[in-house]
């Protein structure tokens, strides 16, 4: 078993992309140089044994799956990301698991170009991790959901109602494309009703949705209910075409904010909440 | 038992000191704009019940401490607060919990100019949380650990040996005094044997120490080797004037890195670690 400096070092020596920063691991912070122009987003999402992942999930897919979430919200504001913080807490004797978890993470922040820049080791009786990441993007351009009006037409990138543990993709080609375009957006974490919901009451408009696209093997009610999608929610003006592969899903119309038709009917909001009665 | 988007809203309500902020509490991402010429640093901090805190503590005096500790990062940093991130997870049943713990977090927050930015709520069988802050500094100007030099003379900014669980003072106005003045900084979390240990390691340089300031009631070995004082270590130039209320406790030498000397014996860096054999 490894004291906690001899694992900081081994995590560090496999941090190799570290373009963004001005000090990485090791000091009492991390230390980032904003460039000219950009505005700075973030966001942090927690990862909890027994809650998001079972004992025997691999610790590797684990890791990838930690950081893909939080890029899935830098991608939802049309963000760029440029590294991460990551905080672990493993039981003992969990030395190869924590290796097989960065070699996971750090895939993954290779791939998106996300550096590792620091974060907090620590023991305890289940494993917790929490991974915050921060992104880059011009001035007063971000997507947000406050923006959808009546008559938009509502997009999704996917079909919906996936495996809750498949691999995540983040949309971030797809979030860079909408910026200037899209009117609102937000990614699907807690399934389309939830979600649009939040959007709907953002923006104080309400929707009517005509189309549901179901993934191979899934049904209605996971695609409307069900979590982890991860796909990107946005809304377009009427007249303006949508990016290549997604899919119009209905419109913005005014009513009671927050309300959600599907065909006709009122869809009840029942995404996953984690404080749900 | 409140919904997630009720506890949100409930928490977005308490949050009132939000200058730094672009975007704050509500969307994907929270969006800061960096100021001319400012570098950013970032730490974070894990809090996990039955290694940081027992479940009888107060909530309160929970949510305090989690910011607090994060903030002894930036100081020790000679940095500026702009902004947090928190992320909390707690049992079901949990609502008056929660309350308490922001309150206890914002009561900090609000003192130091640290906005609540946003975060991620969660359920889990222990809490847990987890504290990101996001501090200012002036470009080239952080104080680091690695800059210590023979002849050095080394200080701490009070006595040592304290009880776990007071009340943590962040050193943010000494933080500030040092910049431009201390040639090494970092804030003493694990003890003050493995701290130093840690700041001549980076430095490549050893330390002899003539005196240990003892906090009332406390013994040496606490001193030396109890986590959690949140004191700043220092060096600075033999010929630099300290400010007031700092103490000398020993010089920098010439010697194997990261060994250290008291009235002529060495010294094992025996301060917390959580990954210890």
């Amino acid at each position: 078993m490894l004291s906690e400096l001899e694992l900081i070092e081994r995590i560090r020596r496999m941090a190799r992309f570290k373009d963004a920063l001005s000090l990485g691991i090791g000091d009492d912070c991390a230390i980032y140089r904003p460039r000219a122009r950009e505005e700075l987003l973030f966001t942090t999402d927690q990862m909890i044994e027994g809650v998001h992942f079972l004992a025997d999930h691999k610790p590797r897919d684990i890791g990838a799956r930690a950081l893909a979430r939080s890029l899935s919200d830098i991608a939802a504001m049309g963000g760029t990301p440029r590294f991460c913080l990551v905080s672990l807490a493993v039981p003992p004797n969990h030395d190869r698991w924590i290796d097989a978890f960065y070699r996971g993470l750090l895939t993954v922040g290779n791939r998106y170009k996300t550096a590792l820049a620091g974060g907090d080791l620590s023991h305890a009786e289940k494993i917790y991790c929490d991974v915050m990441v921060c992104g880059s993007i011009a001035r007063g351009k971000a997507l947000r959901r406050d923006g959808a009006r009546a008559g938009d037409s509502i997009y999704v990138s996917g079909k919906l109602g996936k495996p809750w543990d498949r691999p995540i993709q983040p949309r971030l080609t797809l979030g860079r494309q909408l910026v200037g375009r899209a009117t609102s957006c937000m990614d699907i974490s807690d399934g389309l009703s939830l979600d649009l919901h939040r959007l709907c009451i953002a923006s104080g408009v309400a929707a009517e949705l005509d189309r549901i696209p179901i993934a191979p093997g899934s049904t209605l009610d996971r695609a409307f209910n069900g979590g982890e999608d991860y796909e990107l929610l946005f809304t377009l003006p009427a007249k303006r075409r949508a990016p290549r592969g997604t899919i119009r899903i209905g419109k913005i119309v005014r009513g009671t904010p927050g309300e959600i038709r599907f065909e006709g009917r009122a869809i009840e909001p029942r995404g996953y909440d984690h404080f749900r009665k």
